[in-house]
């Protein structure tokens, strides 16, 4: 640890025992294909662009803008106002597991119905996690009857109820009208998995009573894989938030992953309101400091988005404004109208 | 169920009530930004070019010579042979997860260096799923002798002992030498994260005897963020493989993960390596010529692909981080858990 810094980066450097792999020289080459399986599917042109883009960071305020964008795509796709919509990182997989360590704390019991892989395949992550899970099982293509379905949620008492809407194995849109009813009447969550279905079979989970919906980005919204759109409504966050036991994985944990969407809360009219008030505030004092005489001397009928400055005596105001363009590449203006060349005006910065 | 297509299709188009935002119209804008945070880094163009190419299927013929080639570069990387090496979809976290979730078992005994905000993580995880955890406790930046990790081993015997090698909230990287041999006397695994060092800071899976080791793309590796490469050797898969229980997450279950990966049967290391070393004296120089003091006194021990700088008395790190981000697009952090508001954080830039 004492020792100098360069012997012991050569020492490092005589240590490399393992070369670079002739792969690494190689531009990577991918073919062509007519994607005409369940999945992934071709992707446009323009939404492969846009995975082309350059990177920002996860905490920029532009990454808070373009979260919020594709949560209001999800909103629309799943049509639900749910606040409580993410888009995850990971496959449909990654989403259905963030739904059943959410909702279900180990020792409850949960009700899945099995017609194909996606039933199984939730009952194995209920297991893991210590769920009492409760099967009904069909043919792959198979149909559950409201009837039957009510009946195993009277028997079984579940906290959670899992339907495939798209099955992809055996290729069956399964009818889900009427069951989030079922599901209120016992105090159960509808978790509803369209994976397969979302964008190509008509879901409404607001009118359907869904709980908690997710979805792939690789099928038909024709994005590339890695992505998982998710929504909790109000009934599955309540659950999920008054639990005893925390989930057993800390990377789908709600709790973390809510707070980074920005679901404690959307800013308003209200909220931009009072930010211009407050930043404009800010400017005001700033130029004021400086010696600078505002053109409207009444604060409170001072427009916070655009911010006058009467022309100091003496000064040009046209090579002002080239200076500070030129120098700072910051746009002002020399008023308009009949304030020209009384004020010079600046609007408001703003994040 | 049993009413023709065309009626159902019709009553579903007049439910939509949610109409598509705006924000779909508009094409993803994303502004440049110089990434001197810890991470994500900036990506150079071809990399970036590379993940707008074409989708194809996860079972074609070539993605798995693509994957194939992926973990040459992997191995290449950690310097190691490990046929058990893939690249996880997913963040840091997800390989994170991955490792206690595969090598540990409920009631099993876990041994953290906690020294920064990446070993509180590991202790949370590794309890979440049931692990008996014991935790070596310094402050951010502290480094834990042989003696120490060999007296806390024999102590409690763990099955995995974690130690972060890049500690981005101190900007540590901290001694592995001798450290793989005491746990292989201790019958203990030994898992390393290097999410913020590998490629920056010389690290030698085989030759260190290093278990599981574990990065992300996004850092040193300048690739997007969303995949997390990991290898684990024989000791490794020996222990992971023969499990009296499943692990809780069937995403994470390295016997999937491993069938997939087919593990059933340039400019080098060392020029990166350099190249860090060589920016971050350029920097450290840089800034302590600015008067700065840099949070990491011994050079040796200095992360060379995040370096951590002391608040200077009297100023708000808050606003001098936004200042910077304002004027000069440049993204630096504030420290991590126990580091914030300690240390001002900046990766290096290198395209």
């Amino acid at each position: 640890m004492s020792a100098p810094l360069q012997p012991r980066l050569d020492r490092a450097m005589s240590s490399v025992t393992i070369p670079p792999p002739e792969c690494m020289l190689r531009p990577l080459e991918v073919p062509f294909r007519y994607l005409f399986g369940p999945g992934p599917s071709n992707v446009p042109p323009r939404v492969l662009a846009a995975g082309g883009r350059g990177i920002i960071g996860h905490l920029h305020p532009e990454m808070y803008e373009i979260m919020n964008d594709i949560k209001k795509g999800i909103q629309y796709a799943f049509q639900t106002q749910n606040n409580m919509t993410i888009a995850m990182s990971g496959s449909g997989h990654a989403a259905m597991e963030c739904a059943v360590f959410n909702t279900v704390e180990p020792g409850e019991s949960v009700l899945v119905a099995v017609n194909g892989i996606w039933g199984e395949r939730v009952a194995e992550i209920a297991e893991r996690m210590g769920a009492n899970v409760h099967i009904m099982v069909k043919a792959p293509g198979g149909v559950f009857s409201n009837g039957e379905i009510e009946k195993a949620l009277a028997k079984h008492k579940p906290v959670l109820f899992f339907l495939t809407h798209g099955e992809s194995s055996a290729g069956l849109a399964h009818p889900v009208d009427g069951i989030g009813d079922l599901c209120r009447k016992h105090n159960t969550l509808f978790l509803v998995d369209t994976v397969a279905s979302l964008g190509a079979s008509p879901i409404f989970m607001d009118q359907q009573n869904i709980d908690i919906l997710y979805t792939g980005s690789q099928k038909a919204l024709n994005a590339p894989p890695g992505t998982a759109p998710i929504s909790f409504n109000e009934r599955a966050c309540q659950k999920m938030f008054n639990r005893k036991t925390k989930p057993v994985s800390y990377l789908f944990d709600m709790a973390h992953l809510s707070n980074y969407w920005g679901n404690d809360g959307q800013p308003g009219l209200e909220e931009s309101w009072r930010h211009h008030r407050e930043v404009a505030g800010y400017l005001w004092k700033g130029l004021e400091d400086m010696g600078l005489k505002l053109f409207i001397q009444n604060k409170d009928l001072r427009l916070p988005s655009v911010t006058t400055i009467a022309i100091p005596e003496g000064y040009n105001w046209r090579e002002m404004l080239q200076y500070i363009m030129k120098h700072h590449n910051m746009e002002m203006t020399g008023g308009l109208g009949p304030s020209t060349g009384m004020v010079s005006v600046r609007g408001v910065l703003k994040f």
